[in-house]
């Protein structure tokens, strides 16, 4: 920074944070196509040294972000997908113009939910639940590993259809004959254990979003309950807020 | 599970993931109090080899959440807590209830911010930002670092304040005098790299949700830029959405 924000120096390690992080976003929002300006460039956009920008590098480097060579300058890795957090969208709806997503099912058919599920999906003690899981991939690469409870009747239909080309979503609208009605989402940032980040094809230890997430019908009948692992250097989810008087809406 | 979703037989590891995902979600939400079940009942409830649960649990001892040890059985080491994703609050008012939240400020101060916040925030190119930086703690433990832009006008009067004790949202309006109006999230998970775990108190690499939010008032100035790692083992963000026929809203 030009101007120190305190009269004390802040360490290093601060100043190349807070450079990594504007720089994050403009890596996301495609501000720089595919090669990053130069160390100098940079060190002049930010007022910061060399040694903080090579630092900042450092920390998008590990994150996956970019990929950094001698000679040859540093390059975006790739660009991370917007996921929306503000409407019922599937994955395949929603990554639209990204590029294909290819659903591998990994497991499909009925299992009896542990007490835990059952209550959620509001199904008697011992009934049946459908489970499903999928990785699923955005053109050659996994984006997310998703562990599906399906109410019996509505999941019974759905792994008779085409899992691999379909959203869930999608899916329930057309068997249920109407529109999502709402859901409650959690998310959560874990580390992938050696299994899940094998799956995944990430280092192990990497980033990963976790969202759960119960979707009930438009009668407010709970039928999709989801623990979704998105890799954390492919996905960043996205959402606006509006003030309307009394309440917030989501643009 | 009691019965197999598939035919074919599913690795340990997949059973052990499905089992993890539903105990964390009953941490979350309290089922446990303090003390988990026993391997032996898990197994029964989860319809499950003992292996199984025990592979599950190490997946949530790994992430922080559990403690084992032989004899004292498997305790909860910490709940998370809930950040609302759908509502415009401040950390402190949101976690009302939960404990003291505390701001230990690291800067605060004028900076001239790089071009690419500048321009978020809407200044003229050499308009100076103010730049604050917070380790936030709630009771004795760090939840976040908060590195925030904020347009100088209102940023000047604020670091005025009991940056301490307060909300940057709620002294931006008591500065401005009305309500806060929309903001843009957006949602990542990283690790931490070292000098951000040893900031947070976190083991090198743990897993960070980063939330960059830029926030507007009323009459749709950008005013609040701000960067913000939250430690993945202690807060969940959550948010409800019904569709209201034409649109989403948020609960």
């Amino acid at each position: 920074m030009a101007v120190e924000p305190t009269p004390i120096r802040r360490p290093r390690a601060d100043r190349a944070r807070q450079v990594a992080d504007v720089l994050r976003q403009q890596i996301h929002a495609g501000a720089f196509d595919r090669t990053l300006p130069s160390e100098q460039h940079l060190a002049a956009e930010f007022a910061a040294s060399r040694n903080t920008v090579r630092d900042a590098l450092a920390l998008l480097k590990d994150e996956g972000l970019i990929d950094r060579a001698p000679k040859v300058g540093t390059h975006v890795a790739q660009r991370k997908v917007d996921h929306g957090l503000d409407a019922l969208t599937g994955l395949k709806e929603t990554l639209k113009g990204y590029g294909e997503v290819r659903n591998e099912v990994r497991s499909a058919g009925p299992v009896t939910p542990p007490p835990a599920v059952a209550r959620r999906l509001e199904l008697a003690p011992g009934e049946e639940a459908i489970f499903v899981e999928r990785l699923r991939y955005l053109g050659d690469l996994p984006l997310s590993l998703d562990l599906t409870y399906l109410a019996p009747d509505i999941g019974n239909e759905i792994i008779t259809r085409d899992l691999e080309h379909n959203d869930i979503f999608t899916l329930i609208e057309e068997i249920s004959g109407g529109p999502l009605g709402s859901a409650d989402l959690a998310m959560e940032a874990i580390t992938a254990d050696a299994h899940s980040a094998a799956t995944l094809l990430v280092p192990d230890g990497a980033a990963l979003l976790l969202l759960e997430r119960l979707t009930r019908l438009d009668d407010n009948r709970p039928v999709d309950l989801e623990y979704i692992r998105m890799r954390g250097d492919r996905v960043t989810m996205r959402s606006s807020l509006i003030r309307d008087t009394t309440s917030w809406e989501l643009t």
